[in-house]
């Protein structure tokens, strides 16, 4: 598949370090513009209540003030992923839903100008009854946050394939568990920042952290009411995503708007408690799981209901509605399962989508695998091993899984753990844990089309690449080049990248639902191919050869096995150049799903090209007095189709672990006031993992070659994220000898389980 | 060719006149970035001077000050447009050949610290003997100022095609002249400026008014040692090139070294003198020409000899050496000819390309005809239509000619003009005047390849087109947006463009040398072409049509004859994405010309694909006892092969005949003093025409339909520029009753023309 000397599979050092290391990136707060003015939002203090009036004249008379909006500037533009769950106004006209949603903002030449304009709004607010779990919102005499939505319920997921009633009563064994999780945050390094310039063409250019640039610009467009192609957002270093920068949010919608009204440059930074609260959050969660196996452990039948937590608005929430039971349905074969999801509205700050899709779904789904396997007195990595879904199979929503190295990953990290020589035979409050998870990788979320790709070529033979994917930190610009190179035989240091924005490059569905690579990394090898193609022609001409016997290599192109007889690169380049036909590399990938599938209610066929499967092994201490976990180790296998740079995997395999498995499942939360005001927003209280919070980590590879993966890959670090939560759920209740079904682990939580108190729901 | 409510042909007003008139439009030295700093250049007050030593060090030490360059920073690096001609240090080492040449350079922090810093620089000279022309230049004894220059003598064309003396021995009348012009300058309105940002990945930007962004990235990579991606020449609004935009300056150079030394952005503006004297100027030339014609007025052989005052350096002096040649020998069919022409180097800035070439020779060539038509009593519009270059003809050099309007311009502008009723039917001091001319429309100038283009498509049916031509006000982005949205059939509104930027953009000539329209005009043709056969393809499977039926016009896609019955363009580009196959459109032109021929000395071959010819007629009064040329009309007619918009093609022509002939032939030369000083390098001394110093102007245009010019066309108002001047030229002389040999025509030399002195050469 390439050559011995080949790039792909090898640790090339990422392309993006240099600035990174030397503090030259740029970030968006990092951004200055002649004349920028500096923005500031009013937000709500309370979490529910009418706006009676909102009073901005005192403001607008301050001496350095260019511009005020309020919702009465906006009309009550409302967005939305999807048209029917445009539920949020991005500057609310008539009511707030929850507390630190935005109300107006000012534009002014300082932040202290921006800060005192703020005090000088007077809003009337008439509170309203505050709503802060799922079963006050149900509640029959509940008050509705949105009036079309009955009881409160903003989705209702409702799969069910096979003889589930069937599946339960032919079961050997059948247990029923609730799970439980409150809500957890992203604690991107960046906080979230808006910089919006409008141009003398009319446009606007945009900078702002993002997951999709494309996606990005087509949202504000509507919202702006803009042609597509005058709302551009601009390439810039970003720092982490993990979910939460996929959405529109109202900072960018209310800067470009203070922008395009005070005709100046507006820059908006949020503060770190404005990052967790006023962009989004996971969801919290409440989840019934009820499975039915065989005497081998084998599942026959599977219905899970969970009631998610969704503040006050839809977001990207109902995707995250589906998205845990599709992973698991994913992971296991199951004859037959039903599955009832219901997101629920409350006046909390938004939830969304998120790196570990639902700690109390995975960790509850896989801890009651292994609660039958042990009353089976089954090995509950035997027991994952006969449920492991293969390469071939169909999901119970229809996709078919074209490549799948889930049982490797299981063999491979129980060999490298030593599970046959721990589980049941480690000390006293010691234990070990396994986890399994698969993702999507090419899950369209209703996004028209796929990725593209152009390169063009110096004269002197460099190369300048075309990608609208974008970087938040995994190392997508690397994997550009580190493809094009490839293909092309060229340094990665003669390739000049050209990504993630919207005026320079074609549609892509951005880096997020484990795309990247696939979608984008495919359509940069069909151009980087394209271009090859038309170079090998030119070059074949002049050589006398066969453009079918040549290889490009080096920086230049030389018939197979005659590496010291070519043509150099940059010569070939000139040719064609002179020769009326100048190489150009064209490409596109568009994933093969089922385009016209119902999302929101009921999920049905090819839901990704398709999926990554990984396994986590974790192992354990637990102090009995205190309740404390400390992680001994940490085992990671996954498949990755094929790791094109094994060190940038390495470094998604860990970052995975950290955060979806240490701080998702030892340790994140938030705690809220009955009135809705959350009481840890920053790192003060919110305790992130540090890398000194981490143990040994050992990385397994496992390549299955997905069959129309670039080079054969697919997505690293997302089933690592997902299974290192669920492998230390499990490896905790071994420890301990009973399941915990409350997360996170917090010592708290882990002592109430030792001591038989609390449990499931509480 | 195209439909009746068609945008080609159309008066569509210019996209960018909004940020223009509104003045939100950036030009170079409006560029404002964080941390920019302020550049000076040190120039040598000597016009020839050994460097014997520079001390910077005061300088360095000054606070505010960043950086400082000298030749010693650059080890002597030089620049030629050809490897043969590169006699030119970008920051001279060891000697200084012209007054105001670059010696050191500063960046401080504020304009104020730079000029004190340069102030602190000592440098010690030697003053070397001063050449300011040709005759001293040429002496035995003169300094030479490049040592492997003999006699001063940089470039010597020589060309000769036929029998030149049986050709003189056979004419019935044969005539030797001498026609003479000094220097010239541009005077573009924007002053020369550049800004220099280097960039966290190793790249550097630079915006700068230039009249090719490739092909001056191309020449700083070499000049910077860099690879041609890492520098990116950044599109910016531009105020004016006519030539002399079109080299590598000292400026940019020096301001890329200055913000790489720096690590900070740096801005260099130039004052109008700096601009004037450090940039390029027009060749002053001594032109001897020899004609022999039948009794008819045919031209039987000529033998031109020309020497032209080059200045300290190459630059692209040795092209425009053969220019004023190749556009004679095109306009006239020649059946014998010779032509030597001497580039000669002298202590003066340096002479470059220039929208006029050679005004003493092509008005000395067109006026020699009038002198040989009188004497033959023949009218000199009917001598012209006898020699007048025709379709299917090959120039001397080699060149087919495949379309050609110039007899219908002859014919078009003597009939709006009543030549009939004036020519030797005036009152006295009353003259009338034909000049003809033709230019290169597609002329390589030693450039690989050709132009390319690129469309992509937003989901809301909006375009953004991609080409690398800039604009330096002659509507080149109109251009490009006119041919998009006519093959396109979308609102030009909906058009986003991305032009002239390295980086974004491919390869491209350049606007000069007439190639805009035809190569980089051919090139989005090109692509939208490919873009819409992509766009019908789908569309006709949708409607059940055939492609080659359907048409693309007003948004939408329809057969033929049935618009109501259509898909909206921006549905069509969606239901691509969904399938698989998004639009993107690629296109490329090269012009078919002969690469290899030797330029400078020898020019043969196919010179371009095609040509664009004019015949500018002017009547003008003469005040007998002031030598006041009063301008009372001028007739403009070109062959622009097709008028893509009127209302541009008309602007090019009234621009042209101001800046050539009223600017060129009747008021601007450059005064020096022996130490080689310009005594009038700003607008107070140097007099361009404004608009109320311009007649009545009747435009004519001559569509020849051109067969490979984009949609016909070929090139506007150059061969005005050039043939209104000779017809002025050509008036004046028959408003006085004897032909003026010395231009421009300014009133002490039209007194000494009537009162008998002076005359050629002196």
């Amino acid at each position: 598949m390439s050559r011995p000397d080949s790039l792909i599979g090898s640790r090339m050092p990422r392309i993006d370090s240099g600035p990174k290391v030397r503090g030259e990136a740029k970030f968006t707060a990092d951004i200055k513009l002649p004349r920028m003015l500096q923005a500031a939002v009013l937000r709500s203090p309370h979490a529910h209540a009418v706006i009676k009036s909102i009073d901005t004249s005192a403001a607008e008379k301050l001496p350095g003030v260019k511009a005020v909006v309020t919702g009465a500037d906006t009309a009550g533009v409302k967005w939305g992923v999807f048209r029917y769950t445009q539920d949020q106004q991005l500057l609310p006209v008539d009511r707030v839903r929850y507390l630190g949603e935005e109300v107006a903002a000012v534009a002014a030449v300082s932040e202290e100008a921006a800060a005192e304009a703020l005090s000088l709004i007077r809003v009337d607010y008439k509170p309203l009854p505050v709503i802060t779990d799922v079963w006050q919102a149900m509640a029959e005499d509940a008050v509705l946050l949105h009036e079309d939505h009955p009881n409160n319920i903003n989705v209702h997921v409702d799969i069910e394939v096979g003889e589930v009633e069937a599946g339960f009563a032919a079961s050997h064994l059948v247990r029923e568990d609730v799970f439980t999780a409150p809500e957890e945050s992203y604690f991107m390094s960046e906080p979230y920042a808006v910089v919006a310039n409008p141009l003398p063409d009319g446009s606007l250019e945009l900078w702002m952290p993002n997951a999709a640039p494309h996606q990005k610009a087509k949202a504000l467009c509507n919202a702006l009411k803009m042609p597509l192609n005058k709302v551009i957002v601009r390439k810039v270093t970003i720092g982490g995503a993990f979910g939460g920068r996929s959405d529109v949010f109202p900072g960018e919608f209310i800067t470009a708007l203070l922008a395009l009204k005070a005709r100046r440059p507006v820059r908006l930074v949020y503060t770190r408690e404005e990052n967790t609260l006023a962009t989004r959050q996971g969801h919290a969660m409440y989840t019934v799981v009820k499975t039915g196996v065989d005497k081998d452990g084998l599942v026959l039948a599977r219905d899970i209901t969970c009631y998610m937590d969704g503040g006050a608005y839809s977001s990207t929430g109902p995707i995250a509605t589906s998205v845990p039971f599709l992973c698991m349905e994913q992971t296991y074969r199951l004859p037959a399962v039903r599955y009832n999801g219901y997101r629920i509205y409350t006046n909390k700050p938004v939830g969304g989508m998120i790196r570990v899709h639902g700690r109390a779904f995975a960790g509850g789904v896989d801890l009651q695998l292994d609660m039958l396997a042990e009353e089976l007195g089954k090995d509950p990595l035997e027991v994952r091993l006969l449920n492991a879904r293969r390469t071939g199979d169909t999901t119970p929503t229809g996709s078919k899984v074209q490549s799948c190295g889930l049982t490797d990953c299981i063999k491979e990290a129980g060999k490298a753990s030593g599970w046959g020589d721990k589980y049941k035979k480690l000390p006293p409050w010691r234990g070990i844990g396994l986890g399994t998870n698969s993702v999507q990788t090419g899950f369209p979320l209703g996004i028209r089309g796929g990725s593209q790709a152009t390169i063009k070529f110096n004269e002197d033979g460099g190369a300048t690449v075309v990608s609208g994917v974008v970087d938040n930190g995994q190392g997508n610009d690397n994997m550009l080049v580190q493809i094009a190179a490839e293909v092309l035989g060229l340094d990665p240091g003669n390739i000049q990248l050209i990504s993630a924005d919207t005026e320079m490059t074609a549609n892509d569905p951005g880096a997020y639902s484990m795309i990247a690579t696939f979608a984008g990394g495919n359509a940069m090898l069909a151009a980087a191919e394209d271009a090859r193609r038309q170079i090998f022609e030119v070059a074949a001409g002049a050589m006398g050869a066969n453009p079918a016997d040549l290889v490009a290599a080096g920086g230049k192109v030389f018939v197979a096995g005659s590496p010291d007889h070519g043509l150099p690169l940059a010569k070939v380049i000139r040719m064609a150049l002179i020769q009326g036909r100048p190489v150009m590399g064209q490409g596109s990938f568009t994933p093969k799903v089922d385009q016209r599938r119902e999302w929101l209610s009921n999920p049905q066929g090819q839901l990704s090209e398709t999926f990554s499967f990984g396994a986590s092994i974790a192992e354990v201490a637990v102090d009995p007095e205190t309740g404390l976990v400390e992680l001994l180790g940490l085992w990671l296998a996954q498949d990755c189709g094929r790791a094109l740079n094994p060190m940038l995997v390495e470094g998604q395999f860990e970052g995975g672990a950290t955060m979806g498995g240490v701080g998702g499942m030892l340790r994140e939360e938030h705690v809220w006031t009955e009135n809705g005001r959350c009481l840890n927003p920053t790192f003060l209280e919110y305790k992130v993992p540090l890398a000194c919070d981490m143990p040994a980590m050992e990385t397994i590879i496992v390549e299955s070659l997905d069959p129309t993966g670039p080079f054969g890959a697919k997505e690293a670090g997302m089933s690592i994220a997902m299974s290192a939560a669920q492998a230390i759920s499990a490896a905790v209740s071994n420890a301990i000898g009973k399941p915990v079904f409350d997360y996170p682990l917090t010592p708290d939580r882990v002592l109430k389980a030792i001591r038989g108190e609390g449990g499931a729901g509480e």
